[in-house]
């Protein structure tokens, strides 16, 4: 025996336009939701508490046990249960095999104020990143790292594109995350006694000479162009990632990475 | 004074239809070319000795000096220069705003043999990496840490793709790059003196307790399944990559680059 639920077979059905309206930014800021593909990620958004207005179920999914599971789970929560045809599915996703689960989830706030500045964790600032691919990327290795939460300075692009919540394979969920101006943030590393220590081409001490033992956060640069003058000014070292003479740069999500276990490293992976 | 070059304008030319065309695999099996896409990587496979069988310049980029002394170059070592209508390099790209300059790259052989086994750096092996855009950010962050090269083993992601070139930043160009069975891979490798270190989940040290000064070479597993159990048995070493409980796994490429960055330290990025 199945539960069932509201059928939409309609492409032109306005749920299911605002659903596809959620892969620009625009409506994403309007609605205050974003989405996220796959059980695995959706389960992992209620594990954390995230908020799931609309759960979708593909036809060909809408049998499985797994999928039973968290539509029971996501409907108790709150979340609205919706069953539309593959296609349908296809569309939201925007790819011919989509997930037999799709999410609209309600976006968090970012404050910086919510960031506990008591955390032992080291801590990443992304000044300017502005590829969704190296956002979700470097979300992942944060989580994977334990770092202390990750905080998106300036213009950053949104974390709750559909290509960053891919890439983030969920660590979006866990990762605490802020988004703020470099006033502010800077203040805020201030008052939490945090060493900034960027990574620059500037840089002038190897990035595994830093001392990472003391309470630090790792300041990461525009995939392009770096860290401004003023921003690396106010850093309390610049350090410098090795490379050969040959090559141009690493990729932002690799470099920092690098930055990351180097300092977890120094502090014995504990 | 300008040169004059051949002008395509039809998008049913057969040329045009050519380089649209290795797009697919199969395509660039047939004609062993690839694409790469803008001045500076073209730049790179040139000053690398890549042979350029076509030089495509778009309308509006054809009078940039840059153009010009790209296509003098490639001529000279005889490419054939066409010119088209912005829309037909786009096209060709498939992209809305496609660079100045596209190029038809003859592709390279590949071979284990070809690499030099006495090269002192450390060596990278890929087992069935399927990722395009991870392969290409690896030979990025190969390039950059001077690694002796990169060893493609049994079924993986063709590197001449669009995808992988792209992340590459013409690293593809630079570094050395070999394609091969597991069977001839690991003779190779024994013949050659090289300590084989994977990253694996089974793995009993820490990565950062391997000896990396020794003679070395990092094997990464697929995405999805890591290395099956017959290649680990092959292994001198297996190592852990440290993560917290909560997180599932670091990106392939993220563990290549942490991987590589620790063993170059050890060598005092020398």
């Amino acid at each position: 025996m199945t539960d069932s639920f509201d059928q939409i077979t309609s492409a032109s059905n306005p749920l299911i336009k605002q659903l596809r309206g959620l892969e620009r930014k625009k409506n994403r800021n309007e609605t205050g939701l974003f989405l996220a593909e796959g059980a695995r990620l959706i389960e992992q958004a209620l594990a954390q508490g995230w908020e799931i207005e609309t759960l979708v179920i593909s036809n060909s999914g809408a049998d499985r046990d797994y999928v039973r599971a968290l539509c029971k789970q996501a409907t108790s929560t709150g979340a609205r249960v919706v069953q539309v045809p593959d296609r349908l599915a296809g569309s939201i996703a925007r790819k011919d095999n989509p997930q037999a689960v799709i999410a609209a989830i309600r976006q968090r706030d970012l404050a910086l104020t919510d960031l506990d500045q008591n955390d032992p964790g080291l801590w990443i600032g992304l000044y300017e990143c502005r590829d969704p691919g190296n956002l979700g990327t470097i979300l992942r290795t944060a989580d994977c790292a334990g770092a202390a939460g990750v905080i998106l300075i300036e213009q950053c692009c949104d974390p709750y594109s559909v290509e960053a919540v891919r890439a983030s394979m969920g660590s979006l969920f866990d990762v605490r995350l802020a988004r703020t101006d470099f006033a502010s943030f800077n203040a805020w590393r201030r008052e939490a006694g945090l060493a900034m220590v960027a990574a620059s081409v500037n840089g002038n001490t190897q990035h595994d000479g830093v001392d990472f033992v003391q309470p630090s956060l790792i300041l990461m640069g525009n995939e392009q162009a770096g860290l401004p003058p003023a921003v690396e000014a106010a850093c309390d070292t610049l350090c410098l990632i090795p490379m050969r003479g040959g090559a141009d740069s690493l990729n932002l999500a690799q470099a920092t990475a690098i930055m990351l276990y180097e300092g977890w490293r120094q502090r014995g992976f504990a």
